[in-house]
């Protein structure tokens, strides 16, 4: 099969259903809810939700696919006369029910013009309440595996990204751990636009494996009233980066995207506390210290 | 005394701790904690932080007075050539414990440049989690009275103003029932820059005798769960806007201001529901219902 956006849109929608189903194994509980949606000028989505299961309060697993002309705000950030597009990805974010447990994101997307300018991009970061340093490393040694198969170089650059990216400037930390993060990635000497596609797939399938091992690594952690206030705080964080610096989310409501599936990604419940301290020692110290830039997981 | 910088901040500072006081015999219990912080550049502030009070959760009554070279981004956006300036004012938010008793928001600020360019802003805005006419109507009433005595026009131009400014713009909802808001407010063929300074203060001393009849008329309401959980989901539109709208917090995070005095403005809790539903002719979709644009209260 020749790869057209029809065909990518296809994987992704396949995506969606095996992450789903994948998810609910993994909850037992919890069942994911759909919305169907279009969008006025071409295109729509499925929206799937899961609410108040065992493992996950609260978790989307989005897909899309949109076309039309194409918004002025992209043409003008991106420099590019006036073109229809098209647009098609998978975007999920997770937020569980014990604060041992990481809240998890993944986005994977492909978009193209008319013009036959396209791009595919994508990640996935673990946003740990408490960072455990060998999940960590397990975790980002899955990413290296996924990247490694495809291009040794491209896990070094896409984690540096991830860190980039994922980073609250504002509180000059980063919102988790991690992961990878890539954009605007096309065919170039030593990789087709198959090979890429390829990978995005790879990255894709490492979702449901990745997030299984995180859960089960944590599931049976013990936890109180102190750790439950540590992760609404934490949420509280998670809610700052998605609303003040995230450039898909900002982008999507800038540009009339369907707000309720942009703002899935919004935690059942977050705290702030004015001047919030954690004790020394503590392990929500060791977490602050641990939330940076450039520490090198897999060899940690 | 003539109208310096130096007497304005002045002004600023002692109306913080009227308002201070005013808000702190109104609770009756909760007290403010004070942190003053300098900024590197040049100048400081004073936060001043209420918690767990009889009548308000939490809540911030900021003042600063900073100056330094003007950052770049506000050259930029003003499109003016690099200068020196100064800004001062107070700012406010108030979350209170009832979800009967609105939010409420109010600054006014100062701005001056060594070119001689200044002007002043400011607002005051109210977000009441269940919006009652009877009261909405009241409030404005505090703020055109207010404005009348300054300028007939004024309460119309701030009161639009404050419509198209504290409005959730991928919500399609204004964050609450508005109130004045205004931005470059200068000397012009009626009024003098000392007018617009004795408007400005008027502003600041309605904050008190404005918000203590909302307190008033609300606090012996009785609530119970459900209206939390509204409250909780109020909140959280109130984040939205701050994070996603507010273009003074956005200002603040860009510029690597102050970020625990400019975000002591989100609440202690806040939750969010994927397509959050209202049931028909109840309180809360009578809310929704007026959270619209437009509405002329005074009258109303």
């Amino acid at each position: 099969m020749s790869l057209t956006k029809e065909s990518i849109a296809e994987w992704f929608k396949s995506l969606q259903d095996d992450i789903c189903n994948g998810l609910e194994s993994l909850d037992r509980t919890g069942k994911f809810k759909e919305d169907k949606w279009t969008r006025p000028e071409g295109g729509g989505g499925r929206s799937r939700v899961i609410t108040n299961g065992q493992v996950i309060e609260k978790g989307g697993v989005n897909f899309s696919a949109v076309e039309g002309p194409t918004p002025q705000k992209i043409l003008d950030a991106l420099k590019l006369p006036e073109a229809d597009f098209f647009a098609s990805g998978v975007s999920i974010v997770l937020h569980p029910n014990s604060p041992m447990t990481p809240i998890i994101h993944m986005n994977v997307r492909y978009f193209e013009m008319s013009d036959d300018t396209y791009w595919f991009g994508g990640g996935i970061d673990l946003t740990p309440h408490y960072v455990v340093k060998d999940d960590a490393k397990r975790f980002h040694e899955y990413l290296k595996d996924t990247c490694d198969k495809y291009d040794p170089e491209y896990y070094p650059k896409f984690k540096k990204w991830a860190d980039d990216y994922f980073f609250i400037k504002h509180r000059d930390e980063t919102r988790g751990i991690g992961g990878i993060f890539f954009d605007r990635l096309k065919e170039d000497d030593t990789h087709s636009k198959e090979d890429i596609w390829e990978f995005v797939k790879a990255v894709g399938k490492t979702f449901v494996p990745a997030y299984s091992e995180m859960v089960n690594r944590s599931k049976t952690i013990e936890f109180g009233e102190a750790e439950k206030a540590w992760q609404y705080h934490r949420r509280g964080r998670y809610v700052e980066f998605n609303l003040v610096w995230d450039k898909g989310t900002k982008f999507g409501l800038d540009t009339n995207g369907r707000t309720e599936s942009i703002l899935m990604s919004l935690p059942p419940q977050a705290n702030w506390t004015y001047q919030h301290q954690v004790e020394t020692n503590s392990r929500e110290a060791e977490t602050l210290s641990l939330l940076k830039k450039d520490i090198d997981w897999v060899n940690a």
